[in-house]
């Protein structure tokens, strides 16, 4: 695990290389978030955590949003996703984040979350406690809640759910505390340090998830399908995050209706 | 000027030193994000900042939002919010702002938005090109835009409307080529980076907006209410910014519907 761990951090900082010279470039504020500047960011950083993480383990196979997949059938694959959160990358917010999973045989046991802006990095590996570092402080470790009405409940956006989507999460809000929007991966990042207790979102891609699982789960709370069960491959796109595992059955009775 | 600039920028320093240690603390943690520790930064960066303008401006009025106003009749007044983005604060998010705003006889003239966890600082002054500093990189300056069918939207949730005022923003955004959720006033410091096009919130309150107001106007952009009138101590709460002026007439005849 140590070089497994020891290669996401060498990936994700070739990433952050090519990421950091475009975030609220004069390229990137002439393009009006548009297509080109974003995707040479993306395909740029994909293809560098590719280089790294294929001259280290030959054998694995390597999925990214990018640029698909490499020997998807290998018994370990990079999951890989350049920027998470265009939206917040395009508008300068430094909320994105670069995402790098590892799936052993389908099950993530390694993820890595990395905010190359500010200089955040959180690395969950299965069987350890959650790691983060960063200039802003926060501490590992998701913390109790009581119930869904002390909840704080998060969510990148209203508009990215599907409309069958819609009046699960909709419970699900009317139920929590508070709810506070935008975040992509980084609602899953301060959930790990105790700061959010409830993150749900649908049509979520493996890239978007892969990572998330062992970074929260090794802070102590739990990632699940809609249901409660566990994400693989095969799963619909609908993720849900508990800092608390005790707010899971009510969570997901909502979700369900 | 050069005075005023550095009586706010000093008390930036004061109220970021009061802020830096509870963000993402323990305290806050188990507080769940409820009154006490965000209450303790909010009133001990305020009472910083009181006393840094008080000792340098002893004649000039101070309107906090935690405090109150003292001489608000006085020729210059400073209106403060400690930490504006309370949710953000509380869920471990950087984007949250202190905001000293200056008025004129009722007109801002000064305005600085802080970013004490990343260390970011936007400083308008009437009469001058806004500045910007940031580890994150970052140039002032609005961009030019089109249409609203062109336009990056960006507001802090789509529960801070009054109702009333709901179906005015659904048109814009309905108009909008897109829309991103969260901010509070950094989106109005990325739209002086020509970042983001048009923000539009109601329910301000004068110390959500006087700082706001010289930031984007020494950008290149406009503040205004909902019906393109400048902002005073009179108005209605209801804030449309535009980096692109061309875009106020649109986005005024939505708002209006």
């Amino acid at each position: 695990m140590d070089a497994f761990i020891a290669a996401a951090e060498a990936a994700a900082e070739a990433a952050g290389a090519a990421i950091r010279p475009l975030f609220r470039s004069p390229l990137l504020v002439e393009a009006k978030g548009d297509a080109s500047p974003v995707t040479a960011a993306d395909r740029d950083a994909e293809q560098a955590m590719r280089a790294v993480l294929a001259g280290r383990f030959p054998d694995h196979g390597i999925w990214g949003e990018e640029f698909g997949a490499d020997r998807a059938e290998a018994e370990y694959l990079w999951v890989l996703d350049p920027i998470d959160g265009t939206r917040a990358f395009v508008t300068g917010r430094p909320l994105f984040g670069t995402l790098i999973g590892l799936l052993h045989r389908g099950v993530p046991v390694l993820g890595l979350i990395d905010q190359p802006g500010i200089g955040e990095r959180w690395i969950g590996a299965r069987g350890r406690p959650t790691t983060f570092r960063s200039p802003l402080g926060g501490t590992p470790g998701t913390r109790a809640c009581a119930g869904l009405a002390a909840a704080e409940l998060s969510c990148t956006s209203p508009d990215m759910f599907a409309p069958g989507d819609r009046p699960g999460f909709a419970r699900l809000r009317a139920a929590a505390r508070r709810v506070t929007w935008g975040g992509d991966c980084y609602a899953y990042g301060l959930l790990a340090l105790g700061l959010v207790d409830v993150v749900a979102e649908s049509t979520m891609k493996p890239w978007d998830w892969a990572a998330l699982v062992p970074v929260v789960e090794g802070a102590g709370g739990r990632v699940t399908d809609w249901a409660g069960a566990p994400l693989t491959l095969e799963s619909d796109g609908r993720v849900l995050a508990v800092g608390d595992p005790g707010l899971l059955p009510e969570a997901i009775a909502l979700l369900a209706g």
